[in-house]
């Protein structure tokens, strides 16, 4: 990709009336580059069974090739028309809750050879249709695509055959997952019981291993048929998206991202976060930083929010800030879901860019400013580049594993993901995420491992071999619990991670009104420390060093955080929840251990500085004010260019950023 | 109706033991005059297909008409006998929860054929078998009747046929509902979908308004069938309730009460409310206003509490104020629900005026006192007249979208009701209820449209016109935003009533630490007033008048609440929801502007003035405290009669009401 | 049983790894001399239809015996075998959420006829293989077992059968259930309807007392095929537990303990509770006194916690003090549930003795205090017994009724229970449990009723009986309401019990705001108590002295708390639910009036005191200490010897108790 591309998704399908000369001259003034176009509107393009009308989309692209403003074609298969229900029931997911109901989108079983059969006609149709087309720059297949539960008895059947495959005999299945507990023991194939009401968590977390693998093997199928159409610059992309809590949130539980990820030429996702007084770019950073790694490129944001609901329309100047921080993480694309505010259905108040009136307003005002600044700096921020030196690992399996053997206070997988991986933000440390079976540990000087509750023996060993060869890791709690299939190690806990952290435990409790007792000068204590939350493992050190111990009548003799030199390296191991602020009075310590502690981290939120390099090998830093409050610090690099205003900068110069501002500073060389 | 009534729901089907004539004396003794029955007991009277039993209706009728008691007999519908369900199981509901269980009341398909020839037969024999008796003065058919839930495959395929009959092809409903959205486009009539799945919230709202139409259908027929029998001088009533909220709170989302009470020559209504610490008199008030509207006339109170719930159980003094109160608003009739308290199944705790022992108990003692000022005061009381200069205009419609489109924080359309209305009762406002489809809105000096989210065009016209012609409106936030099918308008918002409220917005937020700025020196914003809640819109004013603005550093320049002068009118426009405290200080001026305010107003809750003429002519005034402490005021009308204590009142004399206490003042001419 | 038995239960089906002999010398070194097996273990005794493999059972007996540790050896019922749901899935349970999934245990119709089958040949299979051998001390049936909310077909149909062989005619049942009440009427058996949708309260509760005896039949039928093999000298017991809140809690409403332990020959028991700072002892107590009533002798503790969960895992000294606190109850048994953690399924954070780790640990280091001071004191402690003057009338079909008439507040039947008990448990009042059926109530001097709600005329006429002769009762707010079918009574509350009360009321209310007033010198109401909680009844007191009035304007002639002296015994009434202080003011008053105040009720938790006689006829007082800070008190009773330090102890001694402690007291003679 040569340029920045600004976006909107668009459906001339939805709109009231005609308008598409006069939306297509409002996108123009508003340096929309790009609109994504089709994927929903399956129902429209082929009314009847094996009827096709694509008029709305060859109307489009002919309309949006007349203005220069570049397509990108989805495969509309992620919701299900009317006629092909009633047709063929079947398509409809059967999930732990019974058969599904028409109405919503993604509700399909995507193994249903009657989806299947409907889905691959449209896709050729279509994409064959357009894929020469000079507007069309790539295609998304499907979108947001996830396994929606499916359970049925086709599924479980399937999933009969994936065990046998994957482990041979029942023996070894019942060995292994335990199933003579509680009479669950299976001792013929014939046997095997629907898992939907299993209680072992084992076998139900193999399933959802199985039923990402259907989802990984949906959308490689789906590429493969794009791909014999697809022509020479044209690429082919997936929206991903993430746990989500009312946003944005976390490590996907449904999709295996990675594995997703290898069919695609881009990654794309979808990144809404929370805005107004609650905006901190958290989410664009975490989203960005996922996606950025997966396949350790640029990526396209395909779904941002505009105005969207009444908690998130952004104040002035936060639509620009957050823009220009997808860009600081690596996007080359950034672009609103969606153009316009839908009139019916259920996402009427999921507004766009315009509202629904379709009357330039302050938000739409505001993307001009945007879309004139993207194409004025393209050529400086596109394709940005990072070497990051600290990964963040992270694993379907854990996450799904600590659904089924929950933390105690509603803690979840994720919580642990982003007490961590925020406090790094916060620290204005730049992370990749890599997954456990990353074989090149040795590119990071430290990698930070939240509650891997559920890794391969090799995984872990890798880990210990990174220490010893002089990698630093930072281990939360929960982290080498369980093998590959959950069953708990029988060796000493952390298993096969303690030989590099140095310690065993064999007891842990909830903690209650349990401090902490710092053994470390540089790592603080605040006198009002809420001390030990959720969870706590009573460490022995063996020849870890004691950082901190819990301060209790009862646990005071045992450790709460340690650290180990191992080899050349050293291993932090985090025994409980903590503060945000004790956590970075911890990590703080790691960082200045690694030798990870630069300018940039003596600058904190709400102050948040981004670095990359562009392809002219020049130095770009994003410095960002998260906060209604201005904010000032001395500018410690090399002579600048500050693209924005066009003034240069220099060592030991003082910035003031406004609220929510940004500044773009420019270092030639590197 | 000539005279008040003074009743009991009573079911000698239920009685432990053989006590009618005991019943009798003690009823007399309270001064009971009506009696309902035997809505609640086919079982009883035709204990097998077919098989008839009328005993316990026959004896208790020949046993009141001795006593001088009439009797309003009920058509017994609303609950199924096991027989009926064991033989045609298809007269149960499916709903969208799946099929019905036998057990409760009201689970029926009101639309299944089974259970209305069963209906239609138990009707017949029972009407023509009552109607000559003397003792019979009216029916009420059915009872609290609303559609259950039923959406099966015949409601299903009924609502196909409602569809095309209203909007003739697919193409209009595609467009008017946006089925284009999420693939949800019906192409041919077979291929349309069982709605229950549905995400479109357009779609959802007419399938309610259908099966609010089968209410309205079933109710007409009953009353068709009880006509051919009814004699001279009875009448035929419905026993309508509200949004329920541990008691009656707002408008009934499940019945269209003014379509559904045309077949009816009274309406009837059912009102429960917060008693003890928390009675304020504003249920009472609310459902009066409501069923008064309905035909424009007096109604029966067909059951309220008597004991009911340990939180109910009047103090002492309140079960007699209460009965009052109802008169207040235009009752003809109080009656309690039930005379007795049941000593088996699920109402057991929903005590009547006796306790389960039968005995006099301090709640059947105060009765008495009722019961004996009802027959007193009887000729001055019945039949008393209302003209009251505002009006509310409620909608289903609107509150049907409105759960589609939740607002934030919980709030409901009825939420929004009660605001407002609960409001001008505390300022002594006495108002009717209009709906969308009133065409003589210029009785009314003012009328207060709370959230009309969707409405017809002609409506909103008519409302405009109202306001040129001098009329006066207050709007809430999201009025106007919507079609007829919940479309969201296209145009500046709030929609065709822009025009008379001089204003547009396009923004919305929901208020965070968002304070109000009055403009007005008459609306006064307390220090410690909580602001913006809920919602909020960004509104210009274009021509209005801002009354207040928002004060926060992003939206302050925004206008709240607006007034503009349209035609020889005022529009009031109140952009977010305010505290109870400033919407009365908005609520004053628009009153003071409108030539509302008088001498009632001067007062203000707890000291509730209610008042009206009865047909002598003479103006009756009900004063009510609806508190634990004593209120004093000074009297500003004529010289008049204090009925309860018989004592002469002239104009600036102080007068003291004690807790709970009552007043009721005549006034010769009017 | 003439040994104290220190148990696990122990799964050699469930171990990762080969560790039998290992296991086996950690028990002998923990003093583990009795083990719990194959009551989980179904699909691995018989791995497919008629196919039985024995292995781990032969092994385990034989290891055992050489090894001279008891085993019991469990029916192994409670969990299906995957073949058996396959081949026939109607041995699940059909519940009123519909059909069941195979995956937990304890899923099953306990009537189905295939589950019977191959119940009844597994059980003689396994008993008559092992009934000889030398290990094998005993039996358990099945395990916790309930009915599993069966409620299917074939269900119903035995309770209709049920119904008619009970009541005889329709026309009863239709009279004292109330059915004519919304149409319930039954009219035909044909037309008896499932009543798994029922509102009426009377036969919902009918259906669960009907459910309870499917319990008992089912327990009863397979002690009587253990019976057919059980040797001399071994035992059949059965593993009961309570409500569940977190923990072991209350009263359990699915199975009639009293009923069901008859067939059995020592009742067993599981007893969770709450450990750590929430350590009390008093489900320890509950839980002990329950079972020890059931057969009025002493009980095994099948199963308790050694470091189940995170908020469990006792503080050093919380296991040697729990283990005894059991033993002061009565129990002759302390087994843990389990050796080991388990590494796979559901349970795996309900931690055994060993972590998964299989090493010593803290816990397991503690147990082996426990173990050898179990040996050394077994001739002392073993075969307690107790003579208690006290006990609590505890009621399923009160329970039940409570679940249908629900008290305000959430409040339930097991928290009125819990709210005295409590409060005489930490008054140090030992007691038994007794049912309304219970005909030797002369046994006490005093009985407590809790919220006795339904209940037969003659049980509350025995109570009348036994106040007249001398006793003395404690009756809570909601007793005598309804009979035994849950109709309310027709005459004035509290029913056949106001005779003994001297006292009447018919309304009742929900508190706010109500104090209460003391009218005894004695009872004192602290200045910041609560008042009235959750419900107060209205009571006049016609012979009663009114102990405490209600505190409030329009209440407060009433009477909240009353005594009656009736014969030569007393009635004290407790109308209202009450803070916890106020409730033990007037106990001690009760106590007082009753002769039962004695010198271990001037002691009061933390410290606790139990007390019985050994068969030697020797007094055994235990002393504990429930609480993180040590407890002085002066030894009021004569010389003794304190059996774990060995010390003389002399009357007027001084005695201190660490946190956690305990002290053991030998008095000779009694």
């Amino acid at each position: 990709m040569n340029q920045l591309r600004y976006g909107v998704a668009y459906y001339d399908e939805y709109m009231p009336y005609e308008r598409l000369d006069e939306d297509i001259a409002m996108m123009k003034a508003a340096g929309i580059n790009t609109v994504r176009i089709a994927e929903s509107t399956w129902s429209t393009h082929e009314p009847q069974n094996g009827v096709f009308d694509f008029t709305s989309v060859d109307r489009v692209l002919d309309a949006m090739h007349a203005a220069g403003i570049g397509v990108i074609v989805g495969t509309p298969t992620y919701a299900v028309p009317t006629w092909l229900v009633k047709e063929h029931p079947e398509v409809l997911a059967v999930t732990a809750d019974g058969p599904g109901k028409y109405g919503a989108r993604q509700i399909m079983d995507i193994t249903s050879p009657a989806y299947l059969f409907h889905s691959e006609r449209i896709i050729r149709k279509l994409i064959s249709r357009v894929c020469k087309h000079p507007a069309v720059i790539g295609y998304q297949t499907d979108n947001e695509t996830k396994y929606y539960g499916t359970a049925g008895d086709n599924v479980q059947l399937r999933f009969v055959k994936y065990m046998r495959e994957k482990f041979g005999t029942l023996d070894v299945i019942n060995a292994r997952f335990g199933l003579d507990y509680w009479s669950n023991r299976i001792n013929a194939w014939e046997d095997f019981p629907s898992v939907v009401g299993t209680i072992n968590g084992s076998l139900g977390a193999e399933f959802a291993r199985f039923q990402r693998g259907l989802v990984t093997e949906f959308l490689a199928w789906q590429v493969s048929l794009v791909n014999e159409y697809k022509q020479p610059g044209q690429f082919v992309t997936q929206n991903f998206d993430f746990e989500w809590c009312g946003h944005s949130y976390g490590v996907q539980p449904s999709v295996d991202h990675f594995a997703a990820a290898e069919a695609f030429d881009i990654a794309g996702v979808d990144i809404y976060h929370p805005s107004q007084h609650e905006l901190t770019g958290t989410e664009i950073s975490f989203g960005g930083d996922m996606t950025r790694s997966l396949k350790r490129s640029n990526y396209l944001v395909l779904e941002t929010q505009a105005q969207a609901f009444p908690n998130w329309t952004p104040y002035p100047g936060q639509l620009w800030q957050q823009a220009f921080s997808h860009l600081a993480s690596g996007a080359n694309m950034v672009a609103y879901w969606h153009w316009h505010s839908i009139h019916n259905s259920i996402e009427t108040y999921w507004k766009g860019l315009l509202s629904h009136d379709f009357q330039p307003n302050p938000v739409y005002n505001e993307a001009k400013t945007v879309g004139h600044d993207f194409a004025r700096l393209s050529e400086s921020l596109v394709n940005l580049r990072k070497e990051n030196k600290v990964a963040v690992m992270v694993s379907n399996e854990a996450l799904t594993a600590l659904e089924w053997f929950k933390l105690p206070d509603g803690k979840t997988y994720n919580d642990v993901v982003r007490w961590l991986y925020d406090a790094l933000y916060r620290m204005n440390i730049e992370c990749d995420f890599i997954q456990p079976s990353c074989t090149e540990l040795s590119r990071y000087s430290l990698i930070v491992v939240p509650a891997l509750y559920a890794a391969p023996d090799e995984a872990l060993e890798r880990l210990n071999e990174y220490v010893r060869q002089g990698g630093h890791a930072v281990y939360s709690f929960k982290s080498g619990f369980a093998d590959d299939t959950i069953k708990v190690r029988t060796s000493a806990q952390p298993g096969i991670i303690s030989e590099a952290c140095g310690i065993r435990y064999s007891l842990f409790v909830t903690p209650h009104e349990v401090r902490l007792r710092s053994e470390h000068p540089e790592i603080i204590v605040a006198a009002d420390d809420s001390g030990a939350e959720a969870w706590m493992e009573l460490i022995t050190a063996e020849d870890a060093e004691v950082l901190l111990h819990y301060d209790h009548p009862h646990w005071g003799q045992y450790a709460a955080v340690t650290r180990n030199r191992y080899g050349s390296g050293t291993a932090t191991y985090i025994g409980c929840m903590t503060s945000r602020e004790l956590l970075s009075s911890i990590l703080k310590n790691v960082l200045q251990e690694s030798g990870l502690w630069g300018a940039e981290q003596e600058l904190a939120f709400p102050l948040i500085v981004k670095t990359g390099v562009n392809p002219h090998n020049e130095t770009v830093r994003y410095y960002f004010n998260y906060s209604d409050t201005p904010q000032t610090f001395v500018y410690p690099h090399g002579v600048a260019a500050e693209l924005l205003s066009g003034k240069v900068i220099r060592s030991g110069e003082q910035l003031e950023l406004e609220a929510w501002g940004v500044r773009i500073v420019l270092e030639a060389g590197s």
